[in-house]
C-alpha cells in the first residue's frame, strides 16, 4: 500500500440497519429515504418491496437475503459477513428490513456481529406491520375504550417457547407477526390460554399495498374465513375488541361538476 | 350561492390522521411528509416538535392542541370540533400526532368523529416512541435470545383500570408510555405483578433528538436513578432483559490524514 493509496483511501464504511416499514414505499421514513439514497451496497430481506428498492441508486450493489420466516441461520451468517467483509472495504451498506429492525427483524443480532467487527452502524426505524395495517384498515390498536395495551407476538413464540399465557397478557390487543398457515393453531392456543371464543379477531394480508385484504371474524370461525378467502402472505393476525371498533372512512364525494350546476 | 360559487367551490376537505414520529424530523414517513406539505390546517400535539411543523407550508393555519397527558377532554372536543369545521369548509387538515396515532393516540376516537361527520380522512402510520427509543439506543425490543413479544402499555393502564398483571404478560419486553413521575409506582406494580426485583430496565427521555438521554438500572433502584439523573420528558420506561443486550456503535474513525501518512 502506497502513502498516496492511503490518502485517497476512505474511512472505514457504515452499516445502516433500515427498517422498509410496512409495505408501501411511501412509508419509509424520510431518513431511511436519504440514506437508501446514497448507498452503495444494499442488503435487503425478500420481503422488502421493488418500489422500495428503486429509491437506491441503480448503481449500488444489490445483495437478496433469503426469506425470514425460514430460519436458515446458515445462510444469513453468510449474508451478514458479505455485509461486514462490504463495510470494511469502505461501502456504504444500506441493511433492509421489512417493518421495523427491532421488531422480529433479527437487528439485534446484527447490531452485535457489527459491534463485535468495530464498524460504525446505525439503526433507522420503521413502520412495522402492525402499525401500518392498523392506519390502513382503521383499527387503532389501544382504543381507549377497549385496549390499554397492546402486544406484539412474534410468529413461533407459542411453538418454540410452550405456554402462550406467559406470553400475551389476559386483555389488550395482540398482534401475531405469523405465517398464514398458523392462524388456527393461535386462535386455539389463545382460547386455551383463557381469551374467550367470541373473541374478534382479523388478519390483514399485505397491509398498505394495493393488494391488501382484511378478514374479520373471532377465535372461533377465523381460520376457517380466511382458508375460504384465500388471503396471501405477508399477512399479520390482530385479536381482541378493538377489532370491532374500525373505523372505515366515509367515501370521498366527486368534485362539483359544471352538469351538476345545471 | 350562485352557481359560479358552487362551480369554483373544492368539494368537502379531508382530514389525515397523521403520526409525527418520535421526535425527530427526519422520523416522519415520506407520505405524511408529503401530506404535509399540502396542509392548509396543521392541528398539532403539545409533543410535536417545532422541526415537524415547518414541513407544513408557513401559509397554513396551525392550531396547538392541548397536552396529551392532561386528559383533559372538554379541550380535545374544542379542538376538535375546529378540525371537523375546516373539513367542512374544503381544507385539507393535518391532524399531527406525537408518535402514531393509533397507539395511545387517541387517534381511534378521533376517526370515529370524523366518519359519524361523513368527513373524508386517512390515517398514516408513525413511528411510535417505542421504536424511535429503541432504534437510536440500541436496544432490540424483541432480541430473538430473550424475548418473543413485547407489550407496548399506555401510561395509566395500572391506575385507572387494577390489576397490572392482567395487562402485561409474566415474559417479554415492556415499554411504558408514562410520565416520568410514574416510574417508580410502575417499577413497583411490576414487582407486585410477578416480575424479578433485578429485571433490567431503563428510561429514555427525548428520544431520537438531540437531547436524547438514556439510564439504565433494574426495577429495584431504577426509579432512584432516574430522578438522581434529572431526566426530562417526555419519557418511555423499557422493562425486560433486552436492555442488557443494548448494543452501542464503534464510533467513526476519523478519515486518515495527509499528516498521518508522514
Amino acid at each position: 500500500v502506497s502513502p498516496m493509496d492511503g490518502f485517497r483511501r476512505k474511512s472505514r464504511g457504515k452499516v445502516w440497519l433500515v427498517g422498509a416499514g410496512p409495505g408501501a414505499a411511501d412509508l419509509l421514513t424520510l431518513r431511511a429515504h436519504r440514506v437508501l439514497q446514497g448507498a452503495t451496497v444494499v442488503a435487503y430481506d425478500e420481503l422488502v418491496s421493488a418500489d422500495v428498492l428503486k429509491l437506491a441508486p441503480a448503481s449500488a450493489e444489490f445483495i437478496a437475503v433469503g426469506r425470514r420466516a425460514s430460519g436458515c441461520r446458515h445462510h444469513e451468517a453468510r449474508i451478514h459477513s458479505a455485509v461486514v467483509e462490504r463495510a470494511l472495504l469502505g461501502h456504504e451498506v444500506v441493511r433492509l428490513k421489512g417493518g421495523d429492525p427491532f421488531v422480529f427483524g433479527r437487528g439485534g443480532e446484527e447490531a452485535e456481529e457489527l459491534a463485535a467487527a468495530g464498524i460504525p452502524f446505525e439503526v433507522v426505524p420503521g413502520i412495522s406491520a402492525a402499525l401500518g395495517a392498523a392506519a390502513s384498515t382503521g383499527i387503532a390498536l389501544t382504543h381507549r375504550d377497549c385496549a390499554s395495551a397492546v402486544t406484539l407476538v412474534t410468529a413461533h413464540a407459542h411453538l418454540e417457547h410452550g405456554d402462550l399465557s406467559r406470553r400475551v397478557p389476559a386483555e389488550g390487543t395482540l398482534v401475531f407477526y405469523m405465517g398464514l398457515t398458523r392462524v388456527s393453531e393461535t386462535c386455539t392456543a389463545l382460547v386455551a390460554a383463557g381469551r374467550e371464543l367470541a373473541t374478534p379477531a382479523a388478519v390483514v394480508s399485505k397491509a398498505t399495498t394495493a393488494e391488501e385484504r382484511i378478514v374479520v371474524g373471532t377465535l372461533a370461525d377465523l381460520a376457517q374465513k380466511v382458508t375460504a378467502a384465500g388471503l396471501q402472505p405477508p399477512a399479520i393476525l390482530l385479536v381482541g375488541d378493538v377489532v370491532l371498533r374500525r373505523v372505515v372512512s366515509a367515501s370521498i364525494p366527486p368534485a362539483l361538476s359544471p352538469r351538476a350546476l345545471g
